[in-house]
């Protein structure tokens, strides 16, 4: 993306892109059938529990001026208009808990002054969002979000690590207070009892981490042992939906030994109830505001756009990482601006607005690459065993397997239809069976396994369209008819939940990654390089990955220390945008171009790409590609093989260069492959990872570098 | 083993292949140093908490007559006098839960007779133990014991896993009673309330589990990526002591917010309190029980030397098979003789016996094999560390290994120091540096890597000794002095350790792997054969295996249900022991033999060995050796690579025949190896795992199967 302030530019250019593959969007979805609602109902969840949690935390706080209803309301209105006429569609929208901080930070303010009070606090929010509207809309028509790509890694992935230790510490803060007696409560009821309240807390442990352990658990379904394909792909699936149900089941097993109130389960008003109407009628209110108050609404509304400006973009940068191969173009400025109407329209009917959260976003991203992966599979196995049906040879099944292949693509008017995903494999599968003369005999299941050679052929893809995003935001809505149902899940449940999402969005973050390196054992960390692993395990030396990632480290613990202040809390999101200029500006002097551009890769350093560029492409690409051992490290891959994609031309190039036999086979064979690589990688002095290359490959010492590498 | 009833033969047998290695037994156990600890402490917390558990049983179950003081004297005593002058080392005595029931069944008799009752209850039992104390010596002189091999795998592994089956029940039955109110205590306490047991029970499922959790986890600990080598080690060497103490720490952290007795712990009197010795002087009451006791105590010891015959065997058995490679004797003859003895003593001093226990003593080899791995592996390291920091070439390096290795071996006076372990994989590993010029060049960690080329020379051996068995028997004679402190163990604690128990027993359990093969997806079976497995995995059709174990099945659900009724519970062994005759002649008619011998290996239908075995003992070698990828998988390989073993000759006289490179590079790379065993295994109809050869291979038509198995 360019980065250019010319207004309108950026927005125009974003509705050029999308209009184009609009249609597609939606007809994409509707063929995708019943599957679609397994990444809708995995999103569904991960975007409500949050909402209504963070709705319970509000009505505390607001002294019952907002509430769960009000947040469930938010996530439904903006996910629905934002899926409709929404850039992105991967990007997942909610009220996250930086609004939820900042509407108590107001109401507390609001209360205390006398010309606003508590009957006024709606309206003055209105008011701050109007302000915050205009500052996005500014925003968006100047082109800020150019800069996006400025926001590298390291910004990114420490602000998903922060948010993953605030779900964390949510999770822990709720299952303690468990134990204790909530705020709002009478004490003297039976179950808030000491004999009780100990007994809560203990069921508390118990239903959290069943929860927990079990939706963990469920998630590997497919890549279970036990059980029928079906069955372990429905739990895969639907398994975390499903261990909600069944703990807030297991929860109502004691009912008969315990006092009501035990476990403590969700607590929201009806949205029928009287008086739940009140906040939609605010808009009137507003001009009662005393116009100070309107003016210094401009101060929480700066603090809430640039949070939002932050927050919004870099879900939607997350859900759209290189690793995922997206076809469709990304929409930073547009939807920048779609939030500022979006904001409007919840400030005027007293809702706290919404905008793109994480961890979220990047979850819908990669359950779709699953969807995705899983639609292609079937159809070419299909293929692939009529060809073998009809005796075709390996040339004919190739072409028929690539037809159907191309079928399932999108048609994109400003693209190549892409061959990527089927092309590489073929030729070296061929160039094999070629050699072992099975080239003009039928194909049978000896020279092509269906189950397994077509997850060889497969990349990383994602089902783009707009109507997953669309079905659960409706269905959040549709939660505010069921709350009289919700109402039965345990808050331990919930915090159970939380602690999941946490989990759940570690694995493929890069930072995480290189903490665990920091505490992996010398003499264990080859087995880093058995798996997929990114660039710089092999690139950069130890020190320097080391030093990288405690600099990180402080920075995200300083974050979170923020979050601890009363009001500086809403503005992390300013700290970690100075990390920004701090990547740009400090890390250069700290660490050696090289090794920067393979653990934080930004395209303003990006060197042109060069011979050595290539081979490590290509190694890249055949160590991403022959691990797709089958369907189910799908996952696995999507989140490990994160690799800093630099901007070599396409891969494929490289493939196409003549291959001996054996390294044919050591394609087929990842071990071998990897166990040549541990060999030579393991000093016996344990120093660090780096093999085949000189340890510091600074850009002035390519060729040198290159001739090293070909030496081995 | 012969089958011989010549009087004293099988005892004088065992006696003089026991006395040849008694002197070594014992300095092989010093000379292992400090890491003895390792398996001695795992063994004496297996030992003793179920033997604590069982006297709290007693205590309840006969009024107080018997406590866990008796029977931790009892298993204390019989092991420390079992370890010095008893046979087999390896085998671990201890009071059993059948012992348990039949002491009870006793009680109840007694106790109801005018002329016994209550005070001449031990008395009366010293009878018995008389009478099974004869019993078990004519047994045992007669070569009872010869007709061991009769009980094949089919009965151990059902007793296995029936065991199993009793610690699980043991352990739920205890969780569930957590949330009820113990029979002796008085129900008023305020720890007794509802509100209390809720939470007391609640806690407990958290303890239970997490010991249970925690235990499993810590058991890998040596496989973890994270964490310094020795902290990993200890982990796995000490973890499920320490789990122990973790979470007995856990759970005194509510004691100011609970009142006394939340959670429920260990209620034993102290040893020295009056009244605890009343049974010690339990022979001069024995002649005032009348005559007509006397001789009916033969009735229940008959059904208790039924019982410890089978028992003691059969632990004996499961702790020595095949797949351990022990060189020392058995010793099943004398071994029943001194428990003749052994329960003469208890007689006497009022205490119930102990016998051969299950799952402790197979539990006892496993750690002994890991202990040995260990040992091996460190001398063979710095061995080859010197070699190679002497610029030795690759011949002498494996000279001076085989040195190590043969001055580590068991100097045996009936045995051939043995030089399997190295010899094999140095041929090869030999050729191969040949063909790569290293020959003569001085080795480096290029051609020799200390770390992983070391575990793939090591086999599973035995630290066959005496020590750790005297050692843990004497820490069991140690609880008693502890007992204050064992006390601090909640009784929650005490569930989650039988399931640990429970679990730890099962794999290896070939029985227990086919019932997970039956639940096995038939599209990922193919996934057993990527893994250790057992021969029947590849030569047994899968209907066959299947219709073998819902026999086995239903036969141990037979077992099962007779536990559940009062007096015949005594006499499952008899069931059990009925599976010798099925086997010997039911089984034959309904299976086909070569079948039968892959399932359940009897010697007295083992065929001679042929070409086909021999072929198939190097394809079991390779994968058996080529597996031990390095340390921590040992525990697998002990556990899993159980095949049924044939009587073919040495193994390594296959691996001297000449080899292609290709095929060397296999065994070096086990996936390559098994990813062509799978291209050509998984037929497209999913009929069964049967490959390479015909899927019947009966012995008739063994020439044809050896020339099917060479063409592929």
């Amino acid at each position: 993306m360019e980065e250019t302030f010319v207004p309108f530019h950026g927005i125009r250019n974003d509705l050029k892109g999308r209009l184009l593959c609009y249609k597609q969007d939606w007809i994409s979805g509707i063929r995708a059938g019943i599957r679609i609602l397994a990444p809708t109902t995995y999103i569904f969840f991960a975007s409500a529990i949050p909402v209504i949690s963070f709705g319970e935390q509000l009505e505390r706080d607001t002294e019952g001026s907002l509430t769960a209803v009000q947040t469930l309301a938010s996530t439904a209105l903006c996910g629905i208009i934002h899926s409709v006429v929404g850039g992105q569609p991967l990007l997942i929208l909610g009220v996250a808990e930086p609004t939820v901080l900042m509407y108590t930070f107001m109401f507390k303010f609001a209360k205390d002054q006398k010309d606003l009070g508590k009957p006024l606090f709606l309206a003055w929010t209105g008011w701050v969002c109007v302000w915050t509207a205009f500052l996005l809309v500014m925003l968006s028509i100047l082109g800020a979000c150019s800069i996006i790509n400025r926001f590298t890694r390291i910004a990114g992935e420490l602000f998903g690590l922060l948010i993953a230790m605030l779900f964390m510490q949510q999770a822990i803060k709720g299952v303690v207070e468990e134990f204790g007696i909530p705020k709002s409560e009478n004490p003297n009821q039976p179950a808030l009892q000491p004999s009780w309240r100990f007994g809560n807390g203990m069921f508390a442990l118990v239903l959290s981490f069943g929860l927990l352990l079990t939706s963990i658990k469920s998630r590997k379904a497919r890549s279970w042992r036990y059980g029928t394909g079906w069955l372990r792909g429905l739990i895969a699936d639907y398994g975390v939906p499903l261990m909600v149900v069944v703990w807030t089941g297991v929860s109502y097993i004691p009912t008969k030994s315990v006092p009501e109130g035990i476990p403590r389960r969700l607590f929201s008003p009806n949205p029928w109830s009287p008086g739940a109407y009140t906040n939609w009628t605010v808009a009137k209110d507003m001009l009662n505001v005393p116009p100070v108050y309107i003016i210094g609404a401009v101060v929480p509304a700066t603090m809430i756009a640039v949070l939002y400006y932050f927050d919004h973009s870099v879900a939607s940068q997350l859900a759209q990482q290189k690793e995922f191969n997206l076809k469709k173009p990304p929409s930073y400025h547009y939807d920048l601006l779609l939030l500022g109407f979006l904001t409007l329209l919840c400030g005027l009917i007293g809702i706290p607005p919404a905008n793109g959260v994480i961890p979220q976003s990047p979850m819908h991203t990669k359950s779709l690459a699953t969807l995705k992966h899983q639609l292609l599979r079937n159809k070419l196995v299909s293929t692939a065993r009529r060809s073998i049906h009809e005796n075709s040879n390996l040339g004919e099944l190739y072409r028929n397997m690539q037809q159907a292949y191309n079928e399932m693509q999108t048609p994109l008017v400003y693209q190549n239809p892409s061959t990527l995903g089927l092309k590489e494999l073929k030729e070296s599968t061929i160039q094999q069976a070629s050699s072992g003369g099975y080239m003009d005999a039928p194909v049978d299941e000896t020279v092509f396994d269906v189950n397994k050679d077509v997850d060889d052929l497969l990349h990383v893809e994602v089902k783009e369209q707009r109507l997953s995003n669309l079905l659960q935001a409706l269905m959040v809505g549709g939660c505010l008819a069921a709350m009289p149902m919700l109402k039965k899940i345990p808050t331990s449940v919930l915090w159970g939940y939380f602690a999941f999402m946490a989990i759940e969005s570690l694995p493929g973050n890069q930072f995480w990654e290189r903490i665990l390196l920091l505490f992996t054992a010398p003499s264990r960390r080859y087995k880093v390089l058995e798996e997929n692993h990114a660039t710089f395990v092999e690139t950069v030396p130890f020190k320097t990955v080391a030093s990288f990632t405690l600099f990180q480290t402080v920075y995200l613990l300083a974050c979170f220390g923020i979050t601890w202040i009363p009001i500086a809390s809403v503005l992390f999101p300013l700290l970690i945008m100075l990390l920004v200029p701090a990547r740009q500006y400090l890390l250069p002097k700290l660490f050696k171009g090289a090794h920067l551009q393979d653990l934080d890769a930004a395209e303003y350093e990006e060197a042109p790409p060069t011979t050595y560029n290539m081979a490590f492409g290509d190694e890249d690409v055949h160590s991403r590609t022959s691990q797709l051992d089958s369907a189910e490290v799908l996952d696995g891959i999507i989140t490990r093989s994160r690799g800093e994609i630099r901007h070599s031309n396409s891969p494929k190039i490289t493939s196409s260069t003549p291959q001996t036999p054996r390294e044919m086979q050591s394609s087929y064979s990842p071990r071998v492959h990897e166990l040549r690589v541990n060999r030579s990688s393991r000093s016996p002095s344990g120093k660090g990872l780096e093999i085949k290359r000189t340890p510091s490959p600074g850009p002035s010492n390519l060729g040198e570098t290159s001739k090293g590498s070909s030496s081995c």
